[in-house]
């Protein structure tokens, strides 16, 4: 039987398991990431392994998230994990080199190989036929210490497009006509593999938006074969020695197959606020526009930044209309400086960001109250803008644009004849931003620079006996990762600051947490369906393990999330009995009597009292072998550690 | 008897007073300018005038302070002003179009023109032989509506240029000389003029250089003739016919007169914390740098930034510095995109910001702690970066680049021959970014859109009889208007909002004072010499007011401050003996019985009685009988709708 894409890859680095779908299986990690605003924590994380050197082929440092730098704290923590990767054989690319699934794309990212990344976007790299995944810091932090990356063996997706898109329409109403299909929920444990003859007209970069939001999906990841195209990219990357052919097998066995008819789709648009909420901009018809913003990992290639130019020479962009490009990386920005197409921009009155995440974190340009925003980004979750009452739209770059110039939703395919905008043979090289790590001598004697903002994790303890504690908080269904930890840009700069950032964990639900948390000093959450969902930030775990949270019991987790709490060793209790949620009110007194010796037998059981109410309430932790290991040894850092001595 | 240039100019544009040194005198004003941080009050006390349309020649209302947009209240005042501007005959220059000094030196200064601007740095068109000034928002107001600017009649200095800068010194340099010799008090009560066969080896930005940076010598503007070299830049501006020549008369006197050789002089830099503790590049030595910001209005014209780039072309920003640049305005940012370089400073590894005042007022950019920035800015006071330990060094655009380079402060002797940058004959003009008012019958049918961060001003009442209540606070000598309405990225955005905004009053002295200032209801401050320096923001008034302070007693008040809190009808008061100062301690119990008859009989003595220990203590409050009228009738709002009534 012949293997998918994706099977060929984990097969190749595969250490446990046996790739039966739901399984836990192991995978040899090739490459890693990190950004800013997760990397801090995943580098103290690193440290606290003890490891001197990371093992990976390739592991890279992103400053790409907190580069506003409203205090003090974020040149801090660019500083510490500048010396941090310089020390332990990591790669700096230093703040204003640009997006990191954008630079990695560019730089180091290869067909064939594995990358896990401290960022939820970072399945990008599947673009070039890379298996690329988001992760928590720890698990970055294990991997690049050598560990082997753990999750449930995906099932397979294909997508099949055929035939050819048609002007004007791109990319990224491919990945909405996607969400439109398969909703946001629809990639949960699977891996959407993209083929048919449409991608031959696909360039990296329209592949890489592709697989850039297919993380709005759900999904594990998503890959296209690598290919001649792909080749042509690494090629003009002067990458041509990076590239191997990686195609799925005739025979390849799908869970499911997905036809896409590239020539039937027209320009769409994810409505707020939720990615999957999509229609075509003609059908939404021409509503007025505030604020049009352009760039973030899913759309600030070369290529998506010359067709916004292209758009814009001699145009000026609408009074009522503020327009803010950033482009992805120095490469790109440095191209479109030499070749006239910035000069555009800024001409047609484009506010031009420095080269970053920006607004697509809400780092930066939030909208006017209740205004439109039109942004070429991946989510338009409410309230991520910065202005809890915008209305965030998902569009193209030519959408983008295009409006930019009308002041209202414009449908691009009225501006007349494409231009033919094509990727360069060669593109402009100049790595001179990303530093190199210090030899293994050299290393031994460097400091690593901790300032004032780079405060000490908080480490769990072993699973005891039994736990006694208060419902601190209940909440209802699909809660993000931005409800129990928000960012945006007067949060994210303490992201290396446990104690501070606790401060703000789960405010957005109930203002009083923190504080309650913290007086009551242990307690458990209650939570609905899809719990945790969003990002992949390990801050939702961290802060609530620092403010004494012990157990969460849902209906259902989302998957990056339920791993972040077992690698921390707070317990993600599952209702057998999802109507049980109601059996539990604010403040009731619970317990978990019997809570060490059930995970020990493998927690196919969890007995949760409520002894207010007097219920006994039946829940399960799925959890693997390796998994009950790290939750009685209080997480994965103790775990380790314990395995080392 | 002959005229100085500035004698002209006021001769002019005199409605009242006599030219008297000291005495009042009010000014006929041509100009108004408005940035964003002060302006959205300033059109708000526009609107309280109950004026249909501006009366000035030009008035325009720049965005260019708060450009982050980390919330919703940016884009809420931006639009604000937009709409106010355009219904009220002002011309708006949107977020993206750059600097507000920078821009009203390219597009519409005109010399022997008087102009006020709500931002101390308004003389910067000095450096067009125009009369600049910075005031308070409430003035500009007044100025818009066709009222008169009041100010004590300036003594006059000369600044004799002779010879010619050597290699590698800047106009910068010039200013750093000056502010050395005459020290941040030297220019109080003062307008400088520069003369010598020197100014004609100075092109109009770096006349404006020193001009705008003669704001830290506290004089009340600088000022360049009109000669050959400001025909030279207007018509490169195409505004050949915005040229007269100004000069002074060849028996003009002058109070005092300075003498700098140019040909001696060398890169300088103000070290912490104060713009005039100068020394040489050289003396200070290789100190390392972890920062350097360029641009500001002080040093972000075409010219710099070429000069900037040919120093980094080719070469790369060191790697424990994060250089960033943010061209002033448009029109730069669209000539260097245009002429290559841009994609050098790129290429280089510099961040490029947003086109506006970014850093320079804390507005992002905050260096690591305890960091070394080298900024061409003007202003180094401590905290003002927004990292409280950082240490910032002014320096000039090629002292800048340089050190970016080496890590460590260098001078830029060593580089080699210097470039030969001139200005073009032909500026890049596109003023698609400027939007202009309404006609005034479209204007009268347009709506003024005001968003949740627009809230009304207070506005006081007319002066009681008499006034009794407690010392709120009691502060020491040299506050500045930093210390009184703190700025930086965190509060700047309440700008527009009093109430919010007064939450964050004195915290740096007292982080009590809101509180216990608005639960007293009413209170009176006292302070010691030079009180309220630093910066034309009207806040520093409008807080207090709404705080309930009814009176500040101190040594001695900084000009503009004076001149805010009679405006808004808060008494400031004069020790008659400097000592009486520790006659009053905090939470004494004050009253000014007779205020109201000393104020009205011209305020020569104001009693105050310390109730708490029964000393009386002899205060004077120097006004103007204009001040008086404003005084009794609780401020300049109410004195003109009495007028007006």
């Amino acid at each position: 039987m012949g293997y998918t894409l994706a099977q060929k890859i984990i097969k190749q680095h595969l250490v446990s398991g046996d790739m039966t779908p739901g399984t836990e299986i192991g995978l040899k990690i090739d490459q890693t990431l990190t950004q800013d605003a997760t990397g801090t924590m995943a580098y103290l994380q690193f440290e606290a392994l003890g490891i001197s050197r990371v093992k990976t082929e390739k592991s890279v440092a992103y400053i790409d998230h907190n580069t506003l730098q409203t205090g003090f704290e974020n040149a801090d923590d660019h500083r510490y994990i500048q010396t941090v990767a310089k020390k332990h054989g990591i790669t700096f690319s230093r703040p204003g080199n640009g997006i990191c699934h954008q630079l990695h794309l560019e730089r180091f990212g290869k067909p064939g190989k594995t990358l896990i990344g401290s960022d939820s976007h970072t399945p990008t790299a599947g673009g070039i036929g890379m298996l690329a995944m988001g992760a928590g810091g720890l698990d970055v932090a294990v991997a690049m210490g050598g560990g082997a990356y753990y999750i449930p063996m995906p099932k397979m997706v294909k997508v099949r497009l055929n035939g050819r898109l048609r002007s004007w329409v791109s990319a990224k109403d491919i990945i909405l006509e996607v969400l439109r299909l398969l909703t946001v929920k629809g990639g949960v444990g699977k891996i959407i593999e993209y083929g048919g003859e449409g991608i031959s007209g696909l360039s990296v970069p329209q592949r890489a938006t592709i697989c850039n939001m297919g993380a709005e999906l759900g999904a594990s990841t998503s890959i296209f074969p690598s290919d001649d195209v792909t080749l042509a990219f690494l090629k003009a990357q002067n990458r041509e020695a990076d590239w191997v052919e990686i195609l799925p097998d005739g025979d390849a066995k799908y869970d499911e197959t997905i036809e896409i008819n590239l020539c039937e789709l027209e320009p769409l648009a994810a409505k707020p606020h939720m990615p999957d909420n999509v229609d075509t901009v003609k059908n939404i018809g021409p509503i007025k526009v505030d604020q049009v913003c352009i760039g973030s990992c899913t759309n600030s290639s070369l290529l998506d930044l010359m067709r916004v130019a292209t758009i814009l020479r001699g145009n000026k962009v609408h009074p009522n209309v503020s327009l803010s490009i950033a482009p992805g990386s120095k490469q790109v920005f440095t191209m479109i400086a030499r070749n006239g197409a910035l000069a555009d921009l800024i001409a047609a009155g484009a506010r031009i960001l420095e080269c970053a995440c920006g607004p697509c974190i809400g780092m930066g340009q939030s909208p006017n109250s209740s205004g439109v925003s039109l942004r070429t980004f991946n989510r338009n979750f409410e309230g991520r803008s910065g202005t809890a009452d915008a209305k965030v739209y998902l569009v193209s770059p030519e959408t983008a644009a295009a409006s930019a110039i009308t002041g209202v939703l414009t449908d691009p395919r009225g501006l007349g004849s494409e231009p033919d905008i094509r990727l360069p043979e060669t593109f402009l090289i100049n790595d001179n931003m990303f530093e190199l790590p210090a030899d293994e001598e050299t290393a031994k004697k460097l400091d690593v620079v901790r300032g004032p903002n780079i405060k000490p994790f908080p480490l769990n303890v072993a699973l005891p006996e039994s736990i006694e504690a208060k419902c601190l908080l209940k909440v209802g269904d699909n809660i993000t990762t931005d409800h129990i930890m928000p960012a945006g840009s007067k949060i994210l700069p303490y992201r290396s600051n446990i104690p501070k950032i606790s401060t703000f964990c789960f405010v957005r639900c109930d203002p009083d947490f923190p504080e309650r948390a913290q007086k009551e000093g242990k307690g458990i959450i209650v939570g609905g369906a899809n719990y945790g969902q969003g990002s992949s930030r390990e801050h939702a775990a961290l802060a609530p393990l620092y403010l004494g949270v012990k157990a969460v019991v849902a209906k259902s987790f989302a998957r990056i999330h339920y791993a972040n709490l077992v690698n921390n060793g707070i317990l993600p209790l599952i209702f057998q009995n999802p109507d049980d949620y109601d059996k539990i009110h604010f403040e009731d007194e619970l317990a978990l009597p019997y809570v060490h010796k059930e995970v020990e037998a493998g927690a196919q059981t969890v007995t949760l009292l409520n002894k207010t109410t007097g219920d006994a309430i039946l829940t399960r932790c799925d959890i693997s072998d390796r998994q009950r290991d790290m939750l009685l040894a209080g997480g994965l850092i103790n775990y380790t550690k314990q395995q080392n001595a």
